[in-house]
């Protein structure tokens, strides 16, 4: 671990956020052409240096396993050379992918003469924090990148070594294309302080990334003078109305819990219209019980499952279990689910599954989520699967940026005014 | 002046936010036509209410002078017949534009068909602090209503009476038409803590505008947990280039300082080529001292002004006067006009006055600003010359809304998606 005397420690990191500045200015200018040529060059250098990269790995692994980290931990945190191709291949797609800079959003002409144009800009310096897995490093920072933004990454203490390195590749390869300096920093230090000299330095930071558990997110959010865009939780809703198509309705539900039960858009909680509650429950619960999920159910659940299911608590509406356990509850209407959701979800992404269109438009106009699926799996709240052929994460904030964020919530625009000397 | 226990205060504030949080749910499903009606209602209220509405802006007036505050502070309090028919005008004026909620801003099909529409919606809860003027209270709470959103208001002390008489207004107005309960909430305590448990209320407050002085604005940003959407200064620059035509620089000029000085737009700092500084200053530097402007100049400045100007210190140049006074200086390149503004500035608007359409275009698109002008007057930032129709503020933030905000900027966004059963 590598830590540093606390007032150095603060010394040094806005040093870090002036280079950022510094460098934001010189990465506005760059061309697309000039920072797709940046990407390749960062790309191959991850490649070239796989030997220097794995053996830092190998040295954050082995301090993971003497800490007695558990294997799945552990496994997050290890490199290989197929899983370094696939970081370096996501550098790669990031440079094919089309450059929101310099898009000329709006323009319109006053009665006065004053042409006003909204453009399209990079938001200046970006800082990420995150916790253990070492891809998160270069994934993040490309984006930025792509979209002519400083990066200040601040990783977490169990990859430092493996962070190092792919960051300094980045550095080493990007330079010899004209990477301006300092456009890529990872702070070296993993102090805990470290966090909040980052989240209070304003003059320095538009904006704060924190992508990691609750814990994490809690304290960024409380420290931070700047803008911060997060997701708390997914708790992840889907309703079967009763107008819905059951074999359907089952397919969805099935795929959403199970497909990989330890991600935010995963579901959490099953609604299902009192009306076709038992008929459905019996069928899809036995296919959700077979594949290992254990329900948490109201009387209406417990009494369909006939034992298969546990009671819920208050407690289950709330929580984002991110593993093979469901809750489950019958309403008495389309109000009720819609109430239940805007109640007690996190407002991420939510579905009804029905053949009912006007029942469709209304949970769709209502629910209060950054996504709202009809008739799809929440699975597909992401930005690949939208076609953003990227994601820096998923927002369930409301401002600047809700929902899969990609290269085009990585920016701000400003407006340029043309006169022949108008005044006021 | 109205104040309340700590525990109450904390706990009467909370029930606000819910209450507000309630009143959002409603909001986001009226009509356009549903919003315009109780907004004429609200304004008819505000002037049926007249008699009520001044006798408590007296009660304030009376309280300020008593409190021996300043004739132009005294002054910004009072309302009289004219300036409450201006407040009803301007509620009239936010019916007549048109609602950006429920626009489709993108649409598009994946390759699996499922159809993604991105559309506007409300933000939910906004809160608003802001200082002295009582129309604040009409003209914030109305935008925000305008798009779907409830409010929690809370004014300055001095302003308590008029504030409450005119929220109350609106409140009943809007009723006759269906406005729900606690859509436009004003903190009836001037508690200077009620800043602090709004700041923190994250859990039902989407967004905080704060809207007054830096001091209001640090204790904000300091406090809160939500986004704060503001501009700490507007030090406003005009570069005039050694190709400007100098007599429409010295109309431009001359406007930007002295038309408004005490507003955010006005210009603060002027840069001047020195080629052309000489020729310029005596000019245009004449022109400013006989409209009454105080100059602080740099070696070329007071040169040029033959003792028309004081001596700049390094402060002058990062300071919003909001008063007849100009810092000003000679650069030697169109650069070091860009680095002075960049560095100095608040990124707020600044301009350039030049010929050369290669050099403004550089200076357009390097200076990191909200508004950057070409041959025209920084006065026009401003949501009504923009053509907006209205303005809640200027934000020289970068995330979310830059510049001047209007409906569209009191928005967010959400995406629906309609499948036909696709899982992951």
């Amino acid at each position: 671990m590598t830590t540093a005397a606390a007032t150095d420690l603060k010394a040094e990191i806005l040093k870090m956020g002036a280079q950022a500045l510094a460098a934001s200015r010189a990465l506005a200018k760059l061309t697309t052409d000039q920072k797709n040529a940046i990407l390749l060059a960062m790309a191959d250098e991850i490649l070239a240096r796989e030997p220097e990269i794995l053996e830092a790995n190998a040295r954050d692994i082995a301090a993971a396993e003497e800490a007695g980290l558990t294997s799945a931990m552990v496994d997050r945190l290890r490199l290989d050379g197929k899983r370094l191709a696939a970081v370096a291949d996501g550098v790669r797609q990031v440079a094919n992918l089309p450059d929101p800079v310099g898009e000329l959003m709006d323009e319109w002409t006053r009665p006065n003469g004053l042409h006003i144009q909204k453009i399209r800009v990079p938001i200046g310096v970006i800082g990420i924090i995150f916790e253990s897995r070492p891809n998160v490093t270069s994934d993040a920072a490309v984006l930025c990148f792509k979209t002519g933004n400083a990066t200040i990454l601040r990783g977490g203490k169990e990859a430092i070594h493996s962070n190092k390195a792919i960051a300094a590749a980045l550095a080493a390869g990007g330079a010899r294309q004209g990477l301006p300096e300092y456009s890529i920093q990872l702070i070296p230090f993993t102090d805990r302080e470290s966090v909040r000299h980052m989240a209070q330095m304003d003059q320095y930071l538009d904006l704060i990334v924190p992508r990691g558990g609750k814990g994490l997110i809690e304290t960024v959010v409380s420290l931070a003078r700047m803008p911060v865009i997060k997701h708390y939780d997914g708790i992840c809703h889907t309703y079967v109305d009763k107008d819905a198509d059951l074999e359907m309705a089952k397919a969805i539900v099935v795929n959403a819990k199970t497909q990989k039960p330890s991600v935010c858009n995963a579901l959490e909680t099953l609604l299902v219209h009192r009306d076709i509650a038992d008929a459905f429950l019996r069928d899809a619960g036995k296919a959700l019980v077979e594949a290992g999920v254990e329900i948490r159910g109201d009387d209406t659940v417990l009494a369909a499952l006939d034992g298969d299911a546990k009671p819920a608590v208050e407690e289950d509406w709330t929580t984002e279990y991110l593993d093979l356990i469901l809750a489950a509850k019958a309403v008495d209407s389309l109000d009720d689910a819609i109430d239940h959701i805007n109640t007690y979800g996190s407002h991420h992404s939510d579905c009804i599954v029905t053949r009912n269109d006007a029942a469709a438009e209304r949970f769709l106009q209502e629910i209060d989520s950054a996504t709202v699926f009809h008739n799809s799996s929440t699975r597909f709240s992401d930005g690949e699967e939208f076609g953003f052929g990227a994601e820096i994460g998923i927002s369930t904030d409301k401002l600047h940026a809700r929902g899969p964020m990609a290269l085009k919530e990585l920016t701000s625009y400003k407006y340029l005014i043309h006169g022949t000397g108008q005044i006021k």
